[in-house]
């Protein structure tokens, strides 16, 4: 995908830290423009949100040797209940107690710790994937709004053994609102064993099977 | 008010830790009911964002033992451009760096670290103070949805010199997007001190002055 070679790019210049690369697609995501787009920001400063993620990975593998991605990636395939469809290198979940209904993540099944960092070969898979996973998101929800965010390792911090760069899919069903912003807990109607039901067995027109077991 | 009373009886009950108080109106704030409500959710934990936000206030009272928002209410009194009103008791602000349009704090000007423990006139002079606020932001915004959140020392900590209750109020204007949940930064294109001003030179049926210097 295209994103790959600008953030490659923009890793030439010093000043930046970090890359977010994400989607608002519908008016309810915050979509700015009527066609289909997404963005790119490099900042200067790794995001606090970003730190804490990639730090509490990092406590994880400190603990117990292991990259927590790739630890939830085995969970998730020896119970199937969660998963929402899978290919040869990629696989997307509905996590377990999601913040919002129909929350999705989409993830490189072997370690890998930052997006830009792969073989050619895995972007046509990936491209596979995402529009996969849509498509039931798609068909399940009729066209909801959305964000998507690819969620990778920090400038400098490429290659290691305890972050694992993801897609995270948030459909925008519910509101945040007065509870979510007080507390920073999220009610979600929609169990996620549920959520990952419709979506992996949604008809679309070039599935990707789930290997539920 | 009414809340303090349920508060006040629902702290009787040990299994809770903290009690939130907060207002969703309009739909795009996420009201479920067509009336005018506000919602208490007594829980049994400290949640995660009122902990990260007690435990700094009290890292800064620990440098310069004094309370943080004692200092703002005192530096933002001085240069007074992000003042939206004030009466005897209470003063909202249009905080530093907003991370939405025409955010707002209301705040107690003499230190208080609990929303509970003030003397029975003190409430009906928030009362009037939050209907003067509110009727602010309906003139400016032309009645907008918004969150308000009492923000209040967690139940076993109520007495103490380095958090300070106050309301955050939220005016649903921008959408949290795919840049939000990737960085947890925000993008707020309304400086303060520009609400401040909107806000302060609103006419409304019955205003308590600002006291600009």
């Amino acid at each position: 995908m295209g994103y790959r070679d600008r953030m490659l790019d923009l890793k030439n210049d010093k000043r930046f830290r970090y890359v977010l690369i994400f989607k608002n697609h519908g008016e309810a995501a915050g979509a700015s423009l009527e066609h289909p787009h997404s963005q790119l920001i490099a900042l200067p400063i790794v995001p606090r949100r970003v730190r804490e993620e990639v730090d509490s990975c990092w406590h994880y593998y400190d603990e117990k040797e292991r990259c927590i991605f790739c630890d939830i990636i085995r969970q998730e395939r020896d119970t199937g209940e969660r998963i929402v469809c899978e290919n040869e290198h990629f696989i997307t979940l509905a996590p377990y107690a999601s913040r919002f209904p129909f929350e999705m993540w989409l993830l490189p099944k072997a370690h890998s710790s930052s997006y830009e960092n792969n073989q050619s070969s895995m972007y046509a898979s990936l491209a596979r994937m995402l529009k996969d996973t849509l498509m039931r998101l798609d068909e399940v929800l009729d066209r909801p709004a959305y964000n998507f965010m690819i969620h990778t390792s920090p400038i400098g911090e490429e290659i290691n053994d305890h972050y694992h760069w993801h897609i995270e899919i948030i459909p925008k069903l519910t509101k945040v609102a007065g509870f979510e912003w007080g507390t920073g807990f999220y009610i979600n109607p929609t169990p996620p064993e549920e959520a990952a039901r419709f979506l992996r067995e949604a008809k679309i027109a070039t599935p990707v099977p789930a290997q539920k077991k």
